[in-house]
């Protein structure tokens, strides 16, 4: 108490770690209790048994700044997508979200019109994906929003599925196409800029709407979780892309004790994605490695289940399952080899 | 996207509203869909049903600057704190609180070794508490340090006890003495100008201790809901005291349909803010009612019930519930009757 903190004796700096690297170093003295607790910290959600069903547990913070620019991105997007990016890691689970709170920290900068434009976000999220919203904190901050959604899901328990199953000779598939939310952002950076210099400029936005809502106002993937279920077939893996392909592949793979390798000519791209990515001089493939907030799902299914679900048009297969010794492997076009490093969306890393 | 929004027709300032304005005009619109989902906003947690059991959920944010200063607040009791007012909802719920998540955005300005002591805390009640840590986020903020802990609790169906079940006849019960958060904090302001006017003044913090820890390391009250099982009692109605006597007292009534009569001489006040209340020529009962952050259970029981439980020496008798149209009322030390207003610990009001 009254201390002078900065006489302290050591000081590692949170770059130095990383988002993973400090979780995994903060959290290591937790030992769960309950025998209630089926999964905690490491999954795309937290998994915790009631009978026959499990509850799925998840939490994200957007935080003014790092995770969204009130400059272009409308509050009411705002809203929506802060609800959607838990909606996600539900999914993620092969889970159903059922419920939300929402943790609200703002400065008086904002008004009550401003944040009625927020809630209306979060309730058309709320409606068209079927979740309740349950309670939650509203409190002020001395400076920007901070917005902190839990989401609450169920699932039977034999359905739930984790990052840790992928089988050697698993098929890998993604929900849709990738590396959009990125450029939008860059694009949005882009036009920033310009209209920070001159603000009677108009943004350039016109013909890239596609991107655009990719990264400000994406959706989850609830279709694919029914897709799946009137196929019959449960995946042995699936992990929702917040943080690129690449560090999707990385939490799959360590977790399930295998390799992998992608093709790059099967990646999905979309056309807007390639040719805006192109303008900027970034490889498109890049975007879709290291870019993230795309919130498709990646899965992997063994064979048998593969035969099941191979032509339905939203499920692009990208590559397959190896031991654990091949590592993670991208196979480029031109059909070289490469190891893909997980480079990922490590806000810790950047600020 | 990039409008001008201070063109934008009406602003409504936040503290217009307060909290529990801004909360009620912000989920007005918001329905229930799903039948698991008992109770929604307005207690102190949620209630989701699952089978014979429910899931409680509850959320909470500290934010840098609000609800801390870590001038004088350790990292760690920080850490022990923020758990503690999560689970002191999911108790005041008559539940068992489970798993928690936390939501962590912090600046650079901190480093590993900080992060460590506040999740030592965390730690050290988790450990304490029986509670599992299952996930969370961590990202950074461009300034200062906000968390957000949410709680997971189970009771079975017919246990669970919300705000709005209070009874014309009942007892209001609390389960200790009221006040000393509040005084702790401003012994720590004061120390606080003392110290920043001289820093080599020492800050006289001796023989406070009991007021110091009730603001900077409460407990939550665990033990009352054992205390009240083992008794066979359910209260009608509870609450616990984040928000100030006045606070919780209207919520109950008001949420009840019902009045209530609470005796001045009969709070429970600790000698030690008593006494300092007293240095700061604060009324003690001022403390306990519009101080917040105690953290003791306010209950209301049948007079059958309270047969069971008068004797229980954590349990103190403040008033009795009446009916709507008395409103809520104090008869002071001298016998006269003054209504209570809600006053409580507002943060949006303040900022």
């Amino acid at each position: 108490m009254f201390e002078d903190r900065k006489s302290a004796a050591k000081r590692t700096e949170l770059s130095e770690l990383g988002e993973f690297g400090l979780i995994d170093y903060l959290t290591k003295n937790f030992k769960t209790k309950n025998s209630s607790t089926i999964k905690a910290v490491g999954d795309d959600a937290a998994v915790v048994e009631n009978g026959e069903k499990v509850t799925l547990i998840s939490t994200d913070i957007l935080t003014e700044g790092i995770h969204f620019d009130l400059t272009y991105a409308p509050l009411k997007h705002l809203g929506y997508k802060s609800v959607i990016v838990n909606l996600s890691d539900i999914y993620a689970m092969n889970g159903v979200p059922k419920q939300i709170t929402i943790g609200l920290a703002i400065s008086n900068r904002f008004s009550v019109e401003a944040l009625a434009e927020l809630y209306e976000g979060i309730h058309l999220a709320c409606t068209r994906y079927g979740v309740d919203l349950v309670g939650g904190d509203t409190t002020s901050s001395s400076a920007g929003l901070f917005l902190s959604i839990t989401a609450i899901g169920e699932a039977k328990k034999d359905k739930v599925v984790y990052r840790n199953g992928a089988k050697e000779g698993d098929l890998i598939m993604v929900s849709g196409d990738l590396g959009g939310a990125y450029i939008g952002l860059l694009l949005l950076e882009r036009e920033k800029s310009v209209f920070k210099a001159d603000p009677n400029m108009q943004p350039e936005l016109d013909g890239n709407d596609y991107i655009l809502e990719r990264q400000l106002k994406p959706e989850a993937r609830k279709d694919v979780i029914e897709l799946l279920a009137k196929a019959g077939v449960k995946p042995n893996a699936m992990i929702d892309i917040s943080d690129g392909l690449a560090s999707e592949l990385y939490h799959i793979s360590t977790q399930s004790k295998t390799g992998c390798t992608i093709y790059e000519e099967k990646i999905p791209i979309d056309h807007q994605t390639f040719s805006i990515a192109r303008e900027f001089e970034l490889d498109p493939t890049t975007a879709a490695f290291n870019g993230g907030e795309d919130y498709e799902l990646l899965f992997t299914v063994s064979p048998e289940d593969y035969e099941k679900i191979k032509d339905v048009a939203e499920f692009v297969t990208i590559g397959h399952v190896t031991d654990e010794a091949s590592g993670i492997q991208l196979v480029s076009k031109d059909g070289n080899y490469f190891p893909i490093t997980a480079q990922g969306w490590d806000h810790l890393k950047k600020s």
